[in-house]
């Protein structure tokens, strides 16, 4: 198996996804609508500024509108949720994403809470989460749902594997669970207060990384033939899993960077085009 | 271990949970203010009526006031839900309760999703589920709740422990996972597509049986020492757990009947009169 390793080419999944939008954000146009998604960025977080200009790149690339709206560091939580609702409210705006994380003092879940849910497309409402975890169709958080197109489009299975998540943040590992759990994995949620972590990971038919530690899931920790999904983006563009000692073990891994990144990226244009879509 | 096995006398946390209630209602009394709670059967499955009248009486014995709505087997999903939002904004009503299962020809869902989170005390709603696995305070389904205070009445550490849930139901599975998450256990949900589910069962400190099959877990799947709650409701009252077989392994164990049964109808009161403080 460890012969045959498969490097997930996440860049031909993303551009696989966006060559497919291509042809619906040209029927949206003959009605006269440009999807179009608004993006927060609160302070001045140069990492954050980073991924929403690419974010807005993305969209402008491929037609889709996009609003850049930049709010000062020290904004209130009211403030932000005003900005918020006069978003929710015009109907040329049909996704809004609030770029995580907002400065400490601001009550990030409950500006989350106060995206309208026909306009989350980057998953993050409560709502937004049940209803993937019981399987409506809504749009499921965007990282998560990227690890699962890039599962789809190698054909991993997930019926019946076991899957071990490490990381339970409300917007990765507990979505992430939920839509591997949906689509019949056995699924293991690890994390910081989990002893033995090492002996759990050994058991994965598919292992999820989303811990926020540089190199953290050992080479050794990998069953051989465990499909590796990596979902850290930690300082310097490393992952959650030490990509080299673990990629002779994997039969298929995902690198760090250009990994689950890209196609997270197009999974919310996905979804903006989706809303679009919606309400013409 | 063995010599030692606690046998979860789910009664006794059921009659201290209740007694609790009593000088909460007596306050609510004297501002004039009778918790209520409205429960809805729909057809004439006589196991589902039992359960309303056990929840009925239930009321009656703690000075909750219970409204019975009876609805026939041809009713409409539109219908229902009008019931239900009758219920939503009478100001008398503190907690509703629709008893599953209703009819197949009944978008149950859509009917959960009718009751107000307010009024949501049987923990049914998505919204509920999903504040419930991000660790807001509302009320989460009723039996998952009733696990978690059989376990901290006694003092079963949940903290860095292995919890097998086998099931996955919107109502009991999934909530447990997720609360038994919240409290710091590594969780691992198992289901019917799971493979090898014994050698899952026999890794767990911690075993919730949400499955529906009678006597379906094993003694030989218990690991000596774990914890095993059995949430099964099977036909003549049998369990999803083998009791017999699994008890001299298991260090602590829930007998079925009077088993987690009594502690998920304590918790429906606490509820209702949770809600009813709320609105008071």
């Amino acid at each position: 198996m460890t012969a045959q390793t498969v490097i997930l080419e996440v860049n031909r999944v993303a551009t696989d996804m966006k060559e497919a939008l291509k042809s619906r954000i040209d029927i949206l146009a003959e009605k006269g609508i440009v999807p179009c998604l608004a993006t927060i960025l609160v302070g001045g977080d140069p990492s954050s500024a980073t991924y929403v200009k690419m974010k807005g790149n993305a969209c402008k690339r491929l037609g889709i509108k996009s609003i850049r709206i930049e709010l000062p560091e020290h904004i209130s939580t009211e403030e932000l949720i005003a900005e918020i609702q006069k978003l929710n409210v015009d109907p040329s705006v049909h996704g809004i994403l609030l770029q995580h994380p907002v400065p400490q003092h601001i009550d990030e879940r409950a500006a989350f809470e106060a995206i309208r849910i026909e306009k989350d497309v980057d998953g993050v409402t409560t709502l937004g989460f049940a209803q993937n975890a019981f399987g409506f169709a809504s749009f499921p958080s965007c990282t998560p749902a990227a690890i699962l197109a890039i599962m789809d489009y190698y054909q991993i299975e997930m019926e019946g594997k076991h899957a071990v998540v490490i990381g339970r943040s409300p917007i990765l590992g507990k979505p992430v669970s939920m839509m591997l759990l949906h689509r019949n994995a056995t699924v293991t949620m690890c994390h910081s207060k989990t002893v033995n972590l090492e002996e759990m990971v050994r058991l994965a038919d598919i292992v999820v990384a989303a811990v926020g530690k540089p190199n953290f899931i050992q080479g050794d920790w990998i069953k051989p033939g465990a499909a590796v999904l990596d979902a850290g983006y930690n300082a310097g563009n490393i992952g959650d899993v030490d990509y080299e000692a673990c990629k002779d073990r994997a039969s298929a891994i995902t690198p760090v960077p250009a990994g689950v990144g890209p196609v997270t990226i197009a999974t919310l244009l996905k979804h903006t085009v989706d809303a679009a879509e919606k309400l013409a």
